[in-house]
């Protein structure tokens, strides 16, 4: 990692599966770091299960010292438990990092999905292969760590453009 | 309080507002504690508003040492948008007792109504009332606050017949 790298930390938020993937990126540079899957337990009571994927994803914060984050928006349907159950994964996702004092950008799926592969309504795979084109070194065994790997690159190639934006409204 | 008193914190989720009420009950005897509401800045991005919420709770949570912490379950209604902000603020409930090592347990809002005023389809106003009935020294200057309180009580009602449950059916 050179002096000038920038590592990001993107999630993929689920109750059950927690996906993260971590990527550095120097100048356009981008290398894989590292990624994987919190998990909870269905049979803890829900406050435990919030508990677990606190304690994972506070445990790579730590261990992999991102300087920024990124996470998906929460897809929101018709069907209102799931969307619920979706919503307290990703307060677990956007409070980790805050807690840590760090930033947290927000990427709708769509935008993850058209960054990555050109497309805003790529399927799961699409995204796996375009995963292994732009990191050949990521080793993303789950779907949920390759779609946080996308995240991440989403990020990546948002930032610069959100910063001089944000420059310029100044 | 009383050596065999048991600290209750009953917690009313809210984005915006997060209503938090604290009783003691030793035998059938309730008593008010403290009780107010932890706000976050809705000008701020959701990551720091959840992050305010949480040391808000922590706070709550440190001074007033609970022995059990109650939290009202969330109300699932057509609005997918509320149902998700709610998700987040209530994530953050059940979290933060968690992180403590505390046992939460959860009540439906109806549930709540129905045993403080006897009534499943209170309105807020009826709920403060009972709360000045129950607890003559609680100033709830909130409805979130009464809310809370009211949450806590019903805590205080059900767990013993809960431990019963739960004893024989070990």
């Amino acid at each position: 990692m050179g002096v000038d790298a920038i590592r990001i930390l993107g999630i993929d938020p689920g109750l059950r599966k927690m996906g993260w993937g971590v990527v550095d990126i120097a100048g356009t540079r981008l290398s894989f770091v590292a990624c994987g899957c919190v998990t909870s337990n269905g049979e803890l009571p829900l406050a435990e299960r919030l508990r677990e994927l606190h304690d994972g994803l506070t445990a790579i914060v730590r261990d992999h010292g991102p300087d920024e984050v990124a996470v998906e928006e929460t897809f929101v349907n018709k069907d209102a438990q799931a969307t619920l159950k979706l919503g307290h994964a990703r307060a677990v996702a956007l409070l980790v990092p805050a807690l840590a004092g760090l930033d947290v950008a927000e990427y709708a799926a769509n935008l993850v999905k058209k960054t990555v592969t050109g497309v805003g309504h790529a399927e799961k795979r699409q995204i796996a292969a375009m995963i292994k084109v732009l990191l050949p070194k990521a080793v993303a065994t789950t779907a949920d760590a390759a779609d946080a790997l996308a995240v991440a690159i989403t990020h990546a190639q948002h930032r610069q453009a959100r910063a001089l934006r944000k420059a310029l409204a100044l």
